[in-house]
């Protein structure tokens, strides 16, 4: 192998290799050993993408073991649908239809006791509504001579299927009666079409009815017999899980600002997953929803009764996003560069911690309530308390102008960057932003809090009389006695 | 009819009735008009919900007419398909298992063809997947004495429901293959369960497997061929509208601050309408999640090819939520009693109407990127002064405490509600909150507008070198010529 300089001038490399033959086989070998290290690399590729999903799907059912049971809830029912075909008596009594009975446990079972009712219900009522609706115009048709039959079948199935899918696009129907228009415009065309054929409609229609009551009986018992999971448990918890988020993160957001430069800097990840709880409640919307809307379907269970006012939960998502929101604009307009003066920081440091800590012991408090389904005695009391910290946040504020303006006017005029007692009022801006949206962020809580008054009148919730919440709320720093509360609050409340 | 002042001193009411006659027919009369006007109003009640439930659709209907195409394109679907049934020749071809190509109409027709063609491909994948398994462990069973069958088959069902259902609850499964995995449980159930009585079991799953078969291809041809609707083109234009909304939320918002009260309120109800558009941004997660799911297995059309990055909409709606959130904030923190002073507000308007103007300017200019596909000449430009418009405003803020301190100390020191030329700090409050959230926003608008590059680059937008952008651009007003532009960008970006 020779280095050198070429004629030229530029630096070139001349490679000498030694055998021809060595030439071709390197390359030969290289290129099998290529095929095979592709090959090998794809292979592990896909086993480590497997070995991923398997990790993760792990990871779901030991975070969710409820999910599990679901799955083995779903097992359970299919196997029990299959004795209809595998014990001959019971064969011979539904016959070849058991295959509709498996097909609706299929179907129908959900992973909330709301949503299988929902699509059983829906699945049943659509069915008969259909069925009957079928086999009346199947009667007229047949009354209008073999020439026309095809016509008005055919006619019919257009129009009901263009109008039940319209249906479909409007919200209200959308949220409740989804699955039912989609099932009706199956069984009609299905009736309608095999009914030119099959000359037992009537037979037929009843045969598919039964089958169908018997996969959707068998959903509901197993889907409410055993381990229930209810939706309406499911959006009480998320809303109470929420309410905490949110606590946790408004509480941990001023801490932060505060102590940024400070040693305090605890639990680290935790930490930092706490802070960012809010996004949840920003993005639950959508399971909220659905939630709600399966609830409704869902019998009297555990605290809830038939006519829980689930919608309410809803308002309550709403105006806990709306608080959500703040607290992101919060955290963004916190994470600037530009450092408040010190004295100013220390100034405010004191009651925007109050304020923020009242704030969310207001959402605790209606987490407590949540969670206990009572109505609380102490929550006028945090919010009297929260309302008087906003006042104390404002007087500071209003003493300010005074404490900038102690220094004679000459030696405000020097340029905004050398150290003058006075700061910039841009130097002032995140301290500023932080009070106004600590404020905000206060008036929207009690939004919060008039929410779930309304649904403790509207779900009954019991008052607050025995030891039960007390216990509870001894995780939240006892401020005074529960006596002083109605009086404390008359004077508190701004 | 007396009226007096009973013994025990109490206002009372002494009523005399002239005739027994008359009081007994009265109630009675009273019950028929009773149970009549309730029926009435029943009636008249359910009559004005079906009239309220029509003008819901009928406007659904209006304001989108393709709702309207697709339900006839259902209806065209079915009426195909049930030619199937009508016409003897086809009939006998296929026999009585055409029922399972209508059902497959009626449950894989989607609105978009990105849904339709999802669960097409999903519905005869898992068939055939599930088909070919159930014949194997059918195959198996059979071989291990009549005795082991039904246990065999039995256990067997309940594992592969179980694994399938949990499969679901992953992430990455439900968003693309979640009708596959209830497709697969079914199939499986279906043809190890009739397995056990039917004989001819290949000739069931060939059956089954074409008329499928022939149910998606209908589909998928119908909803490609008529009046397509791109799950992609939905995606598209959803975030390309957001923008706009963005836009106008941000410069409505700012200018109704300034102008609250001065005479400039045009528009009215369509004007709070622009100011309330941020909020459709906040609630369109859902929809972007599932329009960007079925985009995937869209093929090329118009603009998209097939492997357009879809996802990178997702990062890019999360970045308008993130900028809607301030504006949310902005919205509400606004809207307090607290007046800041009107020399303070003179003094920053104009550079915060400059400011918001900027920022909806490079808003409307993305809108327009997105809505060409074309890489704009002028955002560069548009940045640059969004981004001086942010030091003005900065620069504005530093110099007010000069201002503010200009009149001697004593002066300051008097009460704050007093007009002093200091106002407290507190006064300043939301004009304060407004600087830094409008900074924030800018800064969260740069995130967009790198989220928007990216894509450009991974869609391989064109670069604007034609007409036709500068057509649409005549929109914006025109801030200097296309030629400086480049020096402009390089001297004003910060």
């Amino acid at each position: 192998m020779v280095t050198g300089r070429g004629d030229s001038g530029t630096l070139e490399w001349k490679v000498n290799i030694p055998g021809g033959k060595s030439e071709t086989l390197v390359p030969e070998s290289g290129f099998v050993c290529r095929i095979w290290r592709g090959l090998r690399g794809l292979v592990e590729e896909f086993l480590l993408k497997i070995w991923r999903f398997l990790e993760k799907a792990w990871g779901i059912g030991v975070d969710e073991p409820r999910k599990l049971v679901h799955c083995l809830k779903v097992g359970l029912a299919l196997s029990a649908v299959s004795l209809f075909y595998y014990m001959r008596p019971l064969y011979d009594g539904v016959g070849g239809n058991a295959m509709w009975a498996v097909m609706t446990v299929v179907v129908v079972f959900e992973y909330t006791v709301g949503a299988t009712l929902s699509k059983s219900i829906n699945r049943t009522a659509a069915t008969f509504l259909a069925g009957s609706l079928g086999i009346g115009i199947h009667w007229v048709a047949t009354q209008s001579g073999e020439r026309f039959e095809p016509i008005i079948l055919g006619f019919s199935v257009f129009i009901l299927a263009a109008v039940a899918t319209f249906s479909r696009f409007v919200p209200s129907v959308k949220a409740r009666f989804d699955y039912g228009a989609s099932i009706f415009i199956l069984t009609f065309s299905l009736v309608s079409v095999s009914g030119y054929r099959v000359e037992k409609l009537i037979g037929l229609a009843h045969n598919r009815l039964s089958t169908i009551a018997i996969g959707t009986s068998l959903c509901i018992i197993i889907s409410m017999l055993f381990c229930p999971i209810w939706a309406g448990d499911e959006l009480h918890s998320l809303i109470t899980r929420n309410l905490e988020k949110l606590s946790d993160s408004l509480n941990g957001c001023v801490a932060e600002y505060f102590h940024r430069n400070g040693t305090v800097v605890s639990g680290g990840e935790d930490c930092s997953k706490k802070l960012q709880g809010y996004k949840c409640v920003l993005n639950s919307k959508a399971t909220e929803d659905s939630m709600a809307n399966f609830a409704i379907w869902e019998p009297a269970h555990g605290n809830f009764n038939f006519r829980h006012p689930w919608k309410q939960y809803l308002k309550l998502g709403a105006s806990m996003r709306y608080c959500a929101c703040c607290i992101e604009a919060l955290n963004g307009c916190l994470d600037t560069e530009v450092e408040a003066p010190e004295f100013l920081k220390e100034h405010l440091q004191d009651v925007c911690m109050i304020l923020s800590s009242c704030s969310s012991n207001v959402l605790k408090e209606l987490m407590i309530t949540m969670k206990t389904m009572r109505r609380s005695s102490k929550i006028d009391f945090f919010v009297g308390e929260m309302n008087s910290a906003v006042q104390d946040l404002q007087n500071g504020m209003k003493s300010l102008p005074t404490m900038l303006s102690v220094p004679p006017p000459n030696t405000a005029k020097g340029e905004p960057g050398t150290k003058t007692t006075i700061p910039p009022l841009m130097e002032v801006l995140p301290l500023a932003t932080l009070v106004s949206l600590l404020i905000e962020i206060a008036a929207r809580i009690e939004a919060i809090v008039d929410n779930i008054d309304e649904l403790a009148g509207l779900a009954e919730f019991k008052s607050a009389k025995d030891d039960k919440p007390k216990q509870n709320q001894s995780t939240i720093t006892p401020i005074s006695d529960n006596q002083d509360h109605e009086t404390m609050t008359a004077i508190q409340k701004v």
